[in-house]
């Protein structure tokens, strides 16, 4: 293993609705580091969700009744809890103002993803891109095009955990890797078989680009680059744990 | 925010007990990148508790009934769910050869944290260090008595997660910096004010030295270089979610 470089991507301008994502990026990258070959490109979603339009105004929404009285017990604008239900399958925990669903897209988290931080004025929340993994496979996909360089895109957004304080950053889209490392029936260097090794590197990377990006820097992009990934057609699904393996619902 | 390196760090050999991990790591890294103010050095748990003596066999364990009666259950060799049930304060969940436990320390964690891989002879098995906060400060102030330099220690292990695939690096040991950057009452560009925003930055780092330890590469330690860390006296102790606070336990 050799080195890791996390490179901030500095310079991209606020994302407007349709935007070509992967264009902005290597605009913005140009100057600085460029964008090689294997690089993995971690992009948090607030950008992609701006790029596909998931932005809604709360002015837009009606509550349902369902809606209103979560809102009673979640001290949450209606319609805002009205959104998060839409957005969800299941509403997994309920406690004073913390609301954990399962996303239509599986994941467990705060508020099905929802986020009115860093979206723009007051009132605007943004939703999570309705399919992640199509999001990264199709910006990797324009990257390829553009440079000819074969890269990993990560999706990133940040999830709280069920036993431990604080958030982390992880990868809700998934292109061009493996999601996995998987060292499953290997052996180490005492010729013991290794059991419990498949480390979720997808979101180790996710976490790795957080460093490099801060809440308020406006760096919305970073690239992991020295980071020999698995190659393969993964995908944020596949981290997904299936609900009925799940211990802990 | 700059560019962050994670460098791995080689050649260190087994380590005995009683080891000077601080020494160790200092020999290792000179030859490379040395060790520089304001470096973190990550290091894995398995050499921690290796110089602390925290290895046992199980030919020296006797099991209790209990340990006996879960053995059954989950297909363990009974000598190992003693040491399992003697390092946790409590069963947290357990699915056939799943057993999830709280650990004295108050992770949730699958075996207490004890190990079979990467120790050494069959039978030899590693638990958690006793205090891994106490052992990232032991390890610091001898970083520091020794090149002077100021550096953030966090002991890592590889841990599962509730709702999602694969395991990542977490942070079991922290000493000199904050576990979490908080961004709580700070404004976005847009002037709304940020909720959700305690990222647990010791995990995150944890995570991205992982990417350079890899499991079979004898890679214990990595140095990040290049983040600026919140500089404090904090403890992975403060990662640990309270119980009570602890929605699905």
């Amino acid at each position: 293993m050799s080195e890791v470089r996390i490179i901030p991507v500095r310079g991209l301008p606020e994302v407007p609705v349709g935007a070509d994502v992967a264009a902005l990026i290597l605009q913005a990258a140009r100057p600085q580091p460029d964008i090689l070959p294997g690089d993995i490109v971690v992009i948090t979603q607030k950008i992609v969700s701006k790029a596909e339009g998931r932005l809604v105004s709360l002015a837009d929404v009606t509550p349902s009744a369902q809606a209103e009285r979560l809102a009673i017990a979640t001290e949450k604008d209606p319609r805002l809890v009205e959104l998060i239900l839409r957005e969800s399958r299941a509403i997994v925990r309920q406690r004073g103002p913390v609301l954990i669903t399962e996303t239509r897209h599986g994941f467990v988290c705060a508020n099905a993803g929802i986020d009115a931080s860093n979206v723009g004025p007051e009132g605007l929340v943004s939703l999570l891109p309705e399919d992640p993994d199509a999001s990264a496979a199709a910006i990797r996909a324009r990257i390829a095009e553009r440079t000819g360089a074969e890269v990993a895109v990560i999706i990133s957004d940040t999830f709280g955990r069920a036993w431990r304080e604080g958030h982390t950053n992880v990868a809700v889209g998934v292109a061009g890797m493996l999601p996995f490392a998987d060292y499953v029936g290997q052996v180490d260097p005492h010729g013991y078989e290794l059991r419990v090794s498949t480390l979720a590197i997808a979101d180790e990377l996710a976490g790795a680009a957080e460093l490099v990006m801060g809440k308020l820097d406006q760096v919305p992009v970073a690239i992991v680059r020295g980071y020999a990934y698995p190659r393969g057609e993964g995908t944020a699904r596949q981290i997904v744990r299936d609900p009925e393996k799940d211990l802990f619902r």
